[in-house]
């Protein structure tokens, strides 16, 4: 079964935390010019961002942050790239392609340029199969179907919510993983889309990741990290493990794989582990709990589950760090500010379900 | 983490369920002539199958499955290729892999042929990671790892119990399938070997696969299928399904994906549909069934759970079809008949957990 891919022009948005580097979007240009930019600056205000002539984009610096959402805008990190959900919560569109700043467009086996948003369009529209592995991988690409023995009643599948686009060259290690293995570049293009089965948890990473906001937009914070925080480099994870069990609960499907970007440069390892190390302990205990979590059936938006989610973290994880604590109300914050800002969407999701 | 390659030539055996295509040892030769071939002749124990000079092996018939099981070979099929799983039973190795004769040598992208065997090997000497999802594929492969946000403590991974390799070219498609899209051809090579996850079921299909009896070889049962039985074309999918769900409950790993073969012919979609059809209805029950097992704690070896299995099939799966009472009769008979050719390692297999 053949995919459309149509542009979506007017219905995605692209969200970029901040912009360092200036061969970044003229890279991107032949992609992204058709697209509306929202630029989510992660540090000092007074810094311009100098973004090329002919893009269309609006650019959020802390100031606007602090005007528009008033005192909810502490649920939104300072000087981290987890600002760059603020961008999710403004946006008007249905769905959302987010990218870092050092990822660039990477090339296929063939040496021609991937146009990775395509390929999470393609994804976002095709539907997700987490009930049922299809071990000739994503059933509905071209060449592919669902293999013997899979049941029939399954192949209609589920609306896809969440595309993970991976990486070639850096990938995407923790600090200890960077610090013995410096030297390691991913070079495997492995031709393959796939549905995360349901009940699977998955380290989403942030750098190359698009979604239907109207799907799973208000699970898509990114929580607390960075200035003031004890933590960094968990943002991304954290949407992913909420966002994971809120769709497997929704029955929705999250999909990884195609697109590559190419991500040109490893952050420093030694300030990754500063960052990392108080994640790489609370993991331990933060993934058997979101393995547990069992959502009530009365949760039937993504609001609701996630304002449940958010009493279960104060509930459970407060006593592995008062960290927690502060974030189960910012998860609370964070909904109160999306419903705020997204009043319409905020009906239509509660009414779609 | 590179993984060794040891040829374990005095450790695996090859099974193959009938050899009708002359070409294929002699394709093969390169990569099999070091091992030992148990081949299961599913039809006409009259007719001689022609092996060429310089391989080892030892052949059965049905009359040897018969002197050797005694009344127990009832559950062994006849005149299907499910009889192939009496080669596991008779088998003294640790490792079996088992192909179809219409399988050849397939080759990478290239241009190089591809050494199916050894890539399983390597697939079960490598631990598995069932319990979380690693979005660059295996783990332990060279030039990959874990990526950010694994727990640290699954890292270590656990014993690999089964890889189940693809197939190029002709798609293992059910006759509806088959039916609908007959010149559909696999001609993806993805480059990833990956582990189901736990909790999710997979269709496992008998082509192009390999265990370790140790771990899983009393789970290896192919069913009742062919002659005098209402269905066909599922004894791998059983077999799939049985072991997943003990795997799962035992803590240990299935990996699919690469090695590759060369499928080289489609068999017959009319055929198969008459083989299929009922299995089609029936696998709508049978998926939540299996989906539903919970093994209890008291069943700690591969038998012990392949017992209970039986028993919940019998009380869940008869009022389906009576087949399904005569199969879990079937199961119990295939674990008595394992045990008494095996002694040595039921007794292994019940002392190791």
């Amino acid at each position: 079964m053949a995919t459309p891919t149509p542009a979506l022009k007017d219905e995605l948005d692209i969200v970029i935390p901040t912009i360092r580097n200036l061969d970044f979007l003229e890279m991107w240009r032949p992609f992204f010019q058709p697209y509306h930019l929202i630029i989510v600056q992660d540090g000092d205000p007074s810094k311009t961002i100098k973004v090329p002539q002919g893009f269309d984009y609006e650019l959020y610096n802390r100031n606007d942050i602090n005007r528009i959402l008033g005192p909810k805008a502490n649920c939104i990190s300072f000087k981290d790239s987890a600002c760059r959900c603020f961008g999710y919560m403004v946006s008007k569109k249905k769905y959302i392609y987010t990218i870092d700043d050092d990822c660039f467009v990477a090339t296929n086996p063939s040496g021609q340029q991937i146009n990775a948003l395509e390929q999470h369009i393609k994804n976002l529209l095709c539907p997700s199969t987490p009930f049922f592995f299809n071990t000739l991988y994503e059933p509905y690409r071209e060449g592919a179907d669902f293999v013997r023995g899979y049941p029939f009643s399954l192949r209609e599948g589920v609306p896809t919510a969440v595309s993970h686009g991976l990486w070639l060259n850096i990938p995407d290690y923790d600090a200890p993983t960077q610090l013995v293995k410096p030297l390691e570049r991913n070079t495997r293009y492995v031709d393959a889309v796939m549905t995360i089965p349901k009940g699977t948890l998955f380290p989403m990473c942030g750098m190359n990741l698009a979604f239907d906001r109207d799907l799973i937009g208000p699970a898509m914070y990114f929580g607390l990290m960075g200035d003031g925080q004890p933590i960094g480099r968990y943002d991304d994870m954290w949407a992913g493990w909420c966002c994971k069990v809120i769709c497997d609960h929704l029955g929705l499907g999250i999909k990884t794989g195609l697109p590559y970007i190419y991500h040109s440069k490893a952050s420093n390892p030694f300030v990754n582990l500063r960052k990392e190390y108080k994640g790489i302990f609370w993991q331990e205990d933060i993934i058997p709990f979101f393995q547990s979590i069992v959502l009530p059936k009365e949760a039937t938006t993504v609001q609701k589950c996630y304002i449940v989610l958010a009493k279960l973290v104060k509930e459970k994880l407060s006593k592995v760090d008062p960290y927690f604590d502060k974030l189960a109300d910012a998860m609370v914050t964070w909904i109160e500010a999306w419903d705020e800002l997204n009043p319409a969407g905020a009906s239509l999701a509660n009414g779609k379900k």
